[in-house]
């Protein structure tokens, strides 16, 4: 099969249950994979399954995973063609895109320009509106206090004030006033700053309990774009993801049609890439057509919650985006993508729910996963395995599938009760109370619906 | 969901893997499940994941897992409303079936007569030709070498003798010509009488170099037969099968259409109940639309490679089978079951390949489980636990889907690679030997063709 891609040896510049995930896909398509380690991952689970490893320097992200001249230069060494960014660490960097083609490398994913363009938040509102989609009412960017609470009136109390640069749920501060809004709006900037190197900011308004449904597309650089359904990941802390399932419950038909043709439209207006996410609030049940959307963002990148998509279309999402970067089409057309059952995915992260989700480093002293049908683990941790403190807390993602979604949410709690992790606190006993609580087991949960549940 | 069947808790009549498998099912559907166990299964898993556990007795198969007093009593004794009995041990017993009955409990399977009326080859093969299902060439019973001889030149050279009571592919024995049969049917005899209590033999054509081809059936109290598709279990090792699929590879649509419906037919025929397995030989490009198959056994209980047809259909065979016990009719109409990719099962026996399979008994030291998209484990093997010396050697089945047959191959492969068991020496390198068979890779293996590989 590599024979007919246009690449043969993938660089992975990532790390933990994305790098392996990668690998994974690299294997099935028959082409060779290399890892890249940092002093603290020296023996962890991607460098074991990978077909070749390179050292990239120590610990800290900035010295490893966010190293692009070690990235670049573990790529000539291994002899690589291709480089896969994961999500995280230097996914959504248009510098590192480019000087990945710049040094005669394929990307795996859209063009610098796109990722740029869609990367900030106040830029891709526009093209949003530009491609007939519709947006949360807000402002452009605001460059002063005066101009902040200007641009919050004309959109409407309560605000969020978001920083242009910002993802991934980093950056925002609400303000239900004029009063809030002055004392927020420099320190949003500052944040911004700090955090994403610029500190642009914006005003948009924040509506009271919408649900967050996300649209999963691809593209090809023959001109085909499909989207392969949306996902619900609406059970959300501090704007962090902790739940997420496909299809969205108790969306209308016609409005869940609306906003993935939205999307597609989208990615076609931008002359996307591979494979991305369009993100959306819906609010229900306020219009004729029962629902409206929001476009919020689009993350031009593989998302941490893509096997739920893939549980219930079977589409390899990791695959299409090597066959697309290999120049091939996508193997499947709209019509392929049919939704089979549903399917919810839970993320166990290496923190303690009780001492407020404090990450918790440590040694895994025994573990046992779930199994049997319906059941998909995707972890990098065996026992043995160290969680270092320099990374994200995520340590693997139990995704359960079911013909229907009760059925789904019954084989969720016995895999839950089943997965067993010691050596460090996770979330698994959290989802193990989420998966009964009847907000979620109703399909009615919003975003505010995780932060009320937890006090 | 438990409230809406007729049962409320299971006694899993089993152990190892398909015990776990009930227990799963159970738990999706709300249902309470008793594990039992002998002396060397005390700490085995499918006793830890049960939610409660009865002691049978000694290790030895006779003095537990075949104990119909020590199953009875411990089923009265947990309060048990039903028995599922799994595969093997008294799956197929028609006095424990009737037993599990005169003892006020549900039976998870077809009645006894029907067990018993299935279960005699020689009778299975009379019913089937009454439902105008084709049966390969062959006798009734023969009572002494002569008859056999008799029956043999009317048949046709090379034939089997077969023990009408067996099954799982034991109690056969070739015969090239008139001289080999003379000198084999009392052997055959006699080992059918220890091997099943019956020394009734027929004599069959030994079709040369057919398909195992095999279709799930499901049906239910209230008068609905469905088919689940069927699946290609060729790569057998003395009529042991190892790797098994679905669909079939290569088989003309056609013909899969008339075996489907034939065991539909003869499901209906006999009163089926439950989920069974009707197992056919095919001989392909013989006739005119491109094939011939024929009846060869009925099994009455779950096999072990159900779950290919579960990965390509989504359809839980076991959680149909507690519903039909339930009383509930089927979740599933013929309609509804629609084939989605390809799925491949490759079982995990702690066998020495390279000592002639001899079973090997042992400690599990390490142990590292495969994962990622399209990967499905069944086992109750953790670390620490013990493959005991009394049992079936099976400790693991790994199955993997895919969107088509080569992704299913190469996931396989990626997965048979991650795999790894330390302790007790498996089949795990012989798969991954197989995977890359020729043969298997082009789906025109047939039931000679492991033999020949492994010399």
């Amino acid at each position: 099969m590599s024979s007919a891609l246009g690449i043969g040896t993938v660089l992975v510049a990532n790390r933990g249950e994305i790098a392996l995930r990668v690998i994974r896909a690299c294997r099935d398509l028959g082409l060779r994979s290399v890892a890249v380690y940092s002093d603290a991952d020296a023996h962890a689970a991607h460098v074991r399954h990978a077909d070749a490893a390179v050292h990239l320097g120590k610990s800290s992200a900035s010295k490893s995973y966010l190293n692009v001249d070690a990235l670049l230069g573990a790529a000539r060494e291994a002899g690589a063609d291709a480089v896969h960014p994961g999500y995280g660490f230097l996914s959504e960097n248009a510098g590192f895109a480019r000087a990945v083609v710049d040094a005669g490398l394929v990307w795996v994913g859209p063009s610098g320009d796109v990722i740029e363009r869609m990367g900030d938040k106040a830029t891709a509102r526009t093209t949003a509106e530009a491609a007939g989609v519709p947006v949360v009412p807000g402002s452009g960017v605001v460059a002063s206090v005066d101009e902040a609470v200007a641009a919050a009136g004309d959109v409407g109390y309560p605000v969020l004030v978001k920083a242009s640069a910002g993802g991934g749920g980093r950056g925002i501060r609400p303000a239900a006033n004029a009063d809030e809004l002055r004392r927020v709006v420099d320190e949003a900037r500052r944040e911004a700053s700090s955090a994403f190197g610029s500190d642009a900011v914006y005003v948009e308004r924040a509506l009271q309990h919408p649900k967050h449904v996300e649209v999963q597309v691809l593209a090809d650089t023959h001109g085909h774009v499909v989207h392969v359904g949306e996902r619900d990941c609406s059970l959300q802390r501090r704007r962090q993801k902790l739940v997420e399932e496909a299809p969205a419950p108790g969306l209308d038909p016609a409005l869940r049609e609306r906003m993935c043709t939205a999307a597609a439209d989208l990615a076609r207006e931008v002359g996307y890439v591979g494979a991305g996410t369009v993100e959306f609030l819906v609010e229900e049940g306020q219009h004729a057509d029962r629902g409206e959307f929001f476009f919020i963002e689009m993350n031009t990148r593989i998302q941490v919650e893509h096997p739920v998509s893939e549980l219930v279309t079977g589409v390899d999402l990791v695959a299409e985006q090597l066959r697309v970067a290999g120049g091939e089409p996508l193997s499947v057309t709209q019509p392929d993508v049919v939704v089979r059952g549903a399917a919810v995915e839970f993320r166990v992260n290496a923190e303690d729910p009780d001492e407020d989700f404090l990450p918790s480093p440590g040694e895994i002293t025994a573990l046992e996963l779930p199994g049997g049908p319906g059941v998909r683990v995707d972890t990098a941790l065996a026992v043995g395995d160290v969680v270092p403190p320099f990374y994200d807390s995520m340590v693997a993602k139990l995704a359960v599938w079911g013909p229907d979604r009760p059925t789904a949410l019954a084989r969720a709690r016995r895999a839950l009760a089943e997965y067993r992790v010691e050596g460090v606190p996770t979330t698994l006993g959290l989802h193990r109370r989420l998966v009964d609580e009847p907000a979620l087991v109703a399909g009615t949960h919003d975003i505010t619906t995780l932060e009320r549940l937890l006090g």
